[in-house]
């Protein structure tokens, strides 16, 4: 059915999978079921039985409360896919029959309107999240479709993309409207590329085309509607908030909320790439620069203020007012993902990679018991308590959110990890990242094994044995990643001059292969200094610490408070060394730096012409992601240098 | 009358009490007036004829706009007291007959609660701002009495005092309430001081002693008038916002919104020092300490967080997202002027310079013409325009504010500028600011005259000449500035030994005196570098200039954009130079510095291993208070050092 399957048996992600099969599944089932004391409620179970008749009751909870039932269902499915588990299949396919219980005779499935205002249905599509919700719902249907093979929940789901279908279009009487939330688009592509019905590409398209025209379709709605606001002043928002304030293709920079932002990109790229529209794919392209070279935070963050959750402007990268929604690096992972397909070049890979291991994982703790919402690069617990400013900013991570969009969604981003390894292109396998797997693909109708063992990203050893019956003359395309200052190929211990072969960033081997034909491969891993564009004003006279694609940070419980007050010098060496006890088994960075002496100032805020004194320090580093899974304290990826 | 006649005639400030005069005084009396087309209105002289039953209308404005009148009269007052003026003395006399017709027959005096809401008189002491208004116009009313000698305005308010003082206090049947914005406090202590009457002193410390008692009043109050909120969502800010979280006497930190806590600390020092109240005069020092050791910007700006308009916390000084409204510059000004005459020491001066050559004159344009409500230290105006964290900071003055708290305050304050030069203390003279001017004092019942010469802060040359009938013994207390690396004094041609006659940051020169005697000061004012206590985050590696009294900045119109990617080297001269041309007339300070190649960067965010490359620049400071009065761009005080 797929052209890839993979499992994976990786020291680093597999602990993911394990976590979001182990702890997130089963705790956020009990969440969006209510069984948890103290966190949030959630009622987004009830709400379904309550929209299907079953049970009597208000709705609860935000008005796209369905999309974490979605996206919990996606998650179950990737984990099904790796984990095969009857028990929780039943459980899901038991959710699936509520779902289909609660879809209206005509298709139409939210249980916010079919409950709380069953007639104003499509009348609000700016604030209200129909549309979002029903893009989780597809995709989490295609999703659990191409695992278990069953089609039920797909089916209800074309049934409401076809009443969807029905509401909106370009032909007289349909509405010609699009969503306040993107993510429908890149879910309609989905569900197109599952059926092979062209309608759902045809209205993803549509929606995309449809967007930012004049007059605007929400100021539309809005007067029809009585003027009446959801979210009492959102429309001072602005148009830039959710990317309606210009035609897609003439939008030019990342704009406003993040994650619609993103996910919007992600749907024109998908779109682009399966209508073969070159001129909607140069628009991703302008906007992926804008943000990887101009509005991305060295974590693959994104989101640098916490007012619409939203970009703001090029080199505007606070590293301690960020918003750095952990759902927004999510959808930069989605949007590479589809950049990558559209054309193999590693940058894309790159930052795909960044963001997967810093600012997305970033967003659970090592237990998988607690969540960020937002990212922070520095952090400071005090002001977070003192500083308005900070508010958003949380000095530890939270059990559940009543906008509970982020938990979900890394569960659904990490239990399919492995659909992130390869890509397919003709007669060439790319190797995106580098995770201990096996797969089996259909490379021009051969079926064709790759293993890859390894322990990056703390080791840079790869091994990679090529499996096949017989011989194929193909290309087995590997990523070398960006910024990596030595990496060693060698096939059956034959060394390949890489230069030779390079090509967007893939050496690509081209041979005929034969059954167990082995690839070693060596990147160099040693810690280098960072250091930003200094157009960043955040990042001036500092200095950040990265080994392969870890970015490192300092925490006050290893090296105390006052952060600020530590200097890297430039010249000090950074020893690394496997720590098996901490952290799960990490990386640790040290270096020898200094730290300004607070006895030499005796109380003084300001003094003429008196030096910062300096006594030597021993800096330690951590790797980003597992900050704040010890003790709660100060931290910083961006260190002072001298 | 007074103790002390004063006029100046100095080259830096009297340029300011002529624009107050010619500039700011003729403006805001349009403004008050509501003849100014494109700014804010006011129609706060109209509430007044309004409530004076003379017009027919709505009350507009914010609750305390009387205040603005208020303001507008007490610099008005100290206008004339050194440019006499016929012509506003009657105009002045004419507002003031408005507002004796506009009182009540009850002594009451309020436009807002006259006009709008009679019945709800003293029903809101938190939001409302009755007492705060009531302040301010008994503060104008004593000025206007000591200057003009008409006692008309003070016994208007004298009436209201008497009128509060029926309302509040802790006698069977009175309300145990004080103020939500504190102000009145200081107001009484002047009007008793003016008038003699002790009720007013009394009534003072009453408003001081009750605050923060529990059950809190502003809780009572609130269950009294059903739970009504003036401003919806003000009770939210918190028991700390207006100072009530505790009895004052049992405060440690300052807290909450800055002027609030600034009058009321103003207000304490008053009273401990008329009532001979150590204790209280103690918890003064001890608020004093924690704002100036720990909470005060270098330009003597306070309030770190637009939240609340409030102190934050120890050592949270961010420069960008500063509130450091000029009205809490002033106000620390008023706080200063009472610990110096509560214990004359340097300490307490030099604060009070700082403030007032630095975040004070900063708020106000070099044509007296606009006005900073928030007064950053480093300022991207794109930042202010696209992250919303920093919206409430403003790149360029603004002509007028809906709350127009700042610019009447500025004007009352430089308007008597000239009473913040001496205090007198038994026979001591305590000179406190060097400022060009004549004065005429009353020193143990004999009149001795006091002139300075001088060019500062350009200049550290002071020559002060005493006048007397005759000789007299007493002391001449010389302040020499804190952090004054070298300072000379010489009595008529004889130089003395500094040391040997310091105390508390003051020469005391004790001799008796022969009219004519010539004092010859000269400070050392070369530029020195100023760094800050480590814990300021926001100043780690960073480096501030300052000379006499005045911080520096970079501006982008003298340096061009990106001042963070410039770098002033440890062991750079500073060349300052006065330039006639330049901003009025200052001191330019020059070095050389470097700035990172951007050339180098070639559109990269981040890069591994590569150092920053730099290329000389020649970096251009002016002084702090006179930033954009050019062009609008970046500025920054606190600069990257190497």
């Amino acid at each position: 059915m797929k052209d890839i399957n993979i499992s994976i048996n990786d020291n680093f992600w597999s602990t993911y999978t394990k976590l979001i099969r182990d702890e997130v599944i089963p705790y956020q089932w009990d969440a969006l079921n209510d069984n948890i004391a103290d966190a949030e409620p959630s009622a987004a179970i009830r709400n379904f039985r309550i929209a299907a008749g079953e049970e009597e009751g208000e709705f609860y909870g935000m008005v796209f409360q369905d999309s974490d039932v979605a996206k919990w269902l996606e998650a179950v499915a990737y984990s099904l896919e790796t984990y095969p588990d009857p028990e929780l299949e039943a459980r899901a396919d038991q959710v699936i029959d509520l779902i289909g219980r609660a879809q209206q005779p005509d298709g139409y499935l939210n249980t916010y309107f079919i409950v709380k205002e069953p007639d104003k249905r499509w009348t609000n599509l700016e604030e209200c999240h129909e549309l979002y919700c029903a893009g989780h719902m597809i995709e989490a249907a295609v999703a659990y479709y191409e695992v278990t093979g069953k089609r039920k929940f797909m089916d209800i789901m074309a049934r409401f993309a076809d009443h969807i279908d029905s509401v909106f279009g370009p032909e007289e009487g349909k509405k010609k409207g699009y969503p306040g939330h993107q993510e429908i688009e890149l879910a309609l592509v989905r569900l197109y590329k599952a059926t092979g019905n062209r309608k759902y590409l045809k209205l993803a398209k549509y929606f995309l085309d449809e967007r930012g025209k004049q007059p605007y379709y929400f100021d539309i709605e809005f007067e029809k509607r009585g003027r009446k606001e959801f979210w009492p002043g959102h429309r001072n928002m602005g148009r830039h908030y959710d990317q309606a304030h210009l035609p897609v293709r003439e939008q030019k920079e990342a704009v406003g909320h993040a994650v619609r932002a993103l996910y919007m990109y992600s749907g024109m790229a998908d779109v682009a790439m399966e209508t073969g529209d070159e001129e909607l794919l140069e628009v991703c392209r302008r906007l992926w620069n804008n943000i990887v070279y101009k509005r991305m935070y060295i974590t693959g963050a994104v989101g640098s203020q916490v007012f619409g959750e939203s970009f703001t402007f090029d080199y505007d990268l606070p590293n301690d007012t960020v918003y750095g929604e952990t759902c927004a690096a999510i959808a930069l992972v989605f949007f590479a993902k589809r950049m990558l397909k559209a054309e193999p070049k590693g940058s894309y890979a790159d930052v795909m990679e960044r963001a997967l291991y810093n600012g997305v994982i970033s967003g659970m703790s090592l237990d998988g018991k607690s969540f960020f919402y937002v990212n922070p690069l520095e952090v400071n617990p005090e002001a977070c308590e003192k500083n308005a400013g900070f508010k958003h900013v949380k000095p530890v991570r939270q059990k559940w959110f009543a906008c509970a969009c982020c938990p979900p969604n890394i569960a659904r981003l990490l239990a399919s990890i492995g659909h992130y390894i390869y890509d397919i292109k003709d007669n060439t396998v790319y190797t995106h990242l580098y995770v201990a797997s096996r797969a089996e693909m259909n490379v021009e109708g051969e079926k064709i094994g790759i293993t890859q063992t390894t322990d990056y990203p703390w080791d840079g050893n790869v091994g990679i044995s090529v499996n096949l019956d017989g011989s194929k003359e193909f290309n087995l395309a590997l990523r070398i990643p960006g910024g990596c200052r030595d990496a060693r190929i060698s096939v059956n211990g034959q060394e390949i001059d890489i230069a030779e072969v390079m090509a967007d960033g893939y050496a690509i081997i081209k041979r005929r292969w034969e059954n167990g034909d082995k690839v070693e491969m060596n990147f160099a891993m040693e810690p280098v200094r960072v250091r930003s564009n200094p157009l960043v004003r955040a990042n001036a006279g500092k200095v950040a610490i990265q080994s392969g694609p870890i970015i490192y940070c300092l925490e006050e419980v290893d090296n105390g408070p006052g952060l600020q007050t530590m200097v890297l010098p430039k010249d000090s060496p950074l020893e690394m060394s496997f720590r098996e006890d901490a952290l799960g088994g990490v990386n640790i960075i040290t270096a020898q730096g200094k730290k300004a002496r607070l006895e030499a100032w005796d109380g003084d805020l300001y003094k003429a012409d008196a030096c910062i004194e300096y006594e030597p320090v021993k800096l330690t580093f951590i790797p980003y992601y597992a900050w704040v899974n010890r003790e709660p304290g100060e931290m910083t990826v961006w260190v002072h240098e001298c």
